[in-house]
């Protein structure tokens, strides 16, 4: 217990609701046994020690990070099976290689030929100080076109796997894709899609095993592909991310319920305006983040959707609908009167971020509740930057 | 000298033109002087110490502050003069009553009656273990229903100002104005919003000098409407921001050059996609923030505009077209063919952002170079959070 209340706050000021955090990871957990796959957590969203430490708990088979930062982080805190998930650039080749030396079993990526050699290059050319231990390396392949990695079409991805693997600093670990398409799409269609990334992950597999380049790590990602998946054969790690906190934005498409959105930021009311049905909250642009990654959506939410201070219950369908760098102007999101009433000058309030990643990333702490009790019951700092 | 260089840094990583700096702030104080008003620049955009000292040299009255934690971060490194410019929420008082009894000079605001009364319950009820030191209070009137203020059609402006007055913890300071609506105005139209918030404001003063009212502050801002401001007459302050880092917002509204952005992000490519006619760099939603101010305007740069990492100097109208957290997607304007050869990964560009307070506010340090030249001379801290 920390003696302090949600609804006390000095605001702006994160909110993490611990209940429906372990709701929300058992619920995965649970999924990935079902299906037979280990699931490895991405990092990027919560970027904490203890959420990583609940993770751990439900079963975590190592984790993903987003930045060399986190991943030196975790390791700080005891975490060593890392995998930093975005296509390797070359100049941080002596941060990943000091972070290996220090025992942390870091794992890379690349998505392209080039970027095989380019780490390797790298890490060739580094005064190599340590122990010398191998970065091991996986190459991503490009299922849907969607973003990222090796086309299948020619021979890339054996010369690349080659590449890695033949270097005395670098080893080839295996595969990965990403079915971030599956956004957005039906429960159906994310249940075919990640059987396309099977099929093609399984093929690539093969085609390296023949060339006598084993696929150690067979990994496959993405929130909604893995929760609607059919069955996930020959996947070694199931990487998914956003279900741990969820968000505005995973609700609009189905893949939550706004009862499980964890995080929120705690608001005061500082004005209000009856001539402009509406009224000011010391929450804007910094404090919630300018994604609108649910704009012209049937659940467009503007900057956020609002909830009660103490409880985190929902608020009379207000948004808001606009910021400055510090205000939020709220309002109701069919322009129905306000109860400005309810709202004098002081009220604490919640919003529930579209993009947690995004909204999360402006502070260095959560306050932790548990479920609708409006006591502070821990506070959990967060690493940010790079 | 760090020696460090622009181009070899570990990437993300925030880079500040001193060059482009410097002369930002000479002109805008070159400005303020031929108008004949005090400048109080605004420090939540740089929110650095070396920043503010810069500011002070070329002959700044104090400065704004958006947040109590710059206003902690600038009384401890001796900036004394600080005003609060974001309507006061009750629940911060005790921290303000704090940074007032350790002897900082800060100014505190609000935009309505309630937020005035409010104010005053709140400093009246706090545990007064310091010297006392009044908190002077300016209040923000509406000119042009932008967003924020008290309406002058009643007497709310008296009572709110009366109020703060008769309370022994708060002062009445003065009044405010803002010209939000100035942003994307031509000069000649900046400038008359300009002219009817300064008759406005004279107009308010004289009513409250007749009220007995005595307004020590009358305080205008926005960078454009002073930039173009024909005569401020009466004001005692000039509050601008934007204008020393300046951003492509800014340039797309006329009211900076490109050559002008002082602020940038050094961005690694990570890889080439041909097939998509795009390559990939390691600056994403994080790290360039997802703020699209330019969206739908004839300078729209999606999500930032490529320069240079070695000279910040522009490259082929490519922009950063889509971002995931760590990814960007980069492409020219116009869809016309990538020169992908130029673009190999590992190396080093710049992107310059949409909205300068938005970028920054997703770092703790500047990399800080002068001009065309890729040393990187001083690194300077940020203070961000609340």
């Amino acid at each position: 217990m920390t003696g302090l209340r949600v609804d006390s706050l000095e605001t702006p000021a994160l909110v993490l609701d611990r209940a429906r955090l372990v709701r929300n990871v058992g619920r995965m957990a649970a999924r990935a046994r079902e299906l037979g796959v280990p699931l490895r957590p991405h990092l990027k969203t919560p970027k904490c020690v203890e959420v990583a430490e609940l993770l751990a708990d439900a079963g975590a088979a190592g984790f993903c990070v987003s930045t060399l930062r986190e991943a030196g982080y975790f390791h700080q805190a005891g975490f060593d099976d890392l995998f930093y998930c975005v296509p390797f650039a070359p100049g941080k080749a002596e941060r990943a290689a000091a972070l290996a030396d220090d025992g942390c079993r870091l794992t890379l990526m690349t998505d392209s030929l080039e970027g095989a050699e380019a780490a390797v290059a790298a890490f060739g050319n580094r005064s190599d100080r340590g122990r010398a231990v191998p970065l091991r390396f996986v190459v991503e392949i490009d299922v849907d076109a969607y973003r990222s990695g090796i086309s299948l079409g020619g021979d890339a991805l054996e010369r690349a796997a080659r590449t890695l693997d033949g270097s005395g600093r670098t080893g080839f670990a295996g595969i990965m894709s990403y079915a971030g398409a599956s956004y957005g799409r039906t429960p159906g269609e994310a249940a075919a899609l990640a059987a396309e990334h099977v099929t093609a992950l399984d093929n690539a597999k093969q085609r390296l095993d023949s060339a006598g380049l084993a696929c150690e790590i067979v990994s496959f990602g993405s929130t909604p592909a893995v929760l609607h998946a059919d069955a996930l054969p020959g996947i070694t790690e199931a990487r998914c991310g956003i279900y741990a906190f969820q968000d505005l934005f995973q609700a609009g498409i189905g893949a939550a319920g706004i009862d499980d959105i964890a995080v929120s930021v705690a608001a005061s009311v500082i004005a209000r305006q009856p001539e402009h049905n509406r009224f000011v909250i010391d929450a804007g642009g910094l404090a919630l983040s300018k994604d609108r990654s649910t704009a012209g959506k049937p659940f467009d939410a503007g900057y956020g959707l609002l909830a009660d201070g103490a409880t985190g219950r929902l608020l009379d369908d207000l948004i808001v609908s606009a910021v400055s760098q510090e205000l939020g102007l709220v309002t109701t999101r069919d322009g129905s009167p306000v109860d400005l009433a309810a709202y004098p000058v002081g009220r604490i309030v919640r919003v529930l971020p579209n993009h947690a990643d995004m909204t999360a990333a402006a502070y260095d702490r959560y306050h932790v509740v548990e479920g609708g009790n409006p006591e502070v019951v821990a506070v959990w700092s967060r690493s940010n930057y790079w």
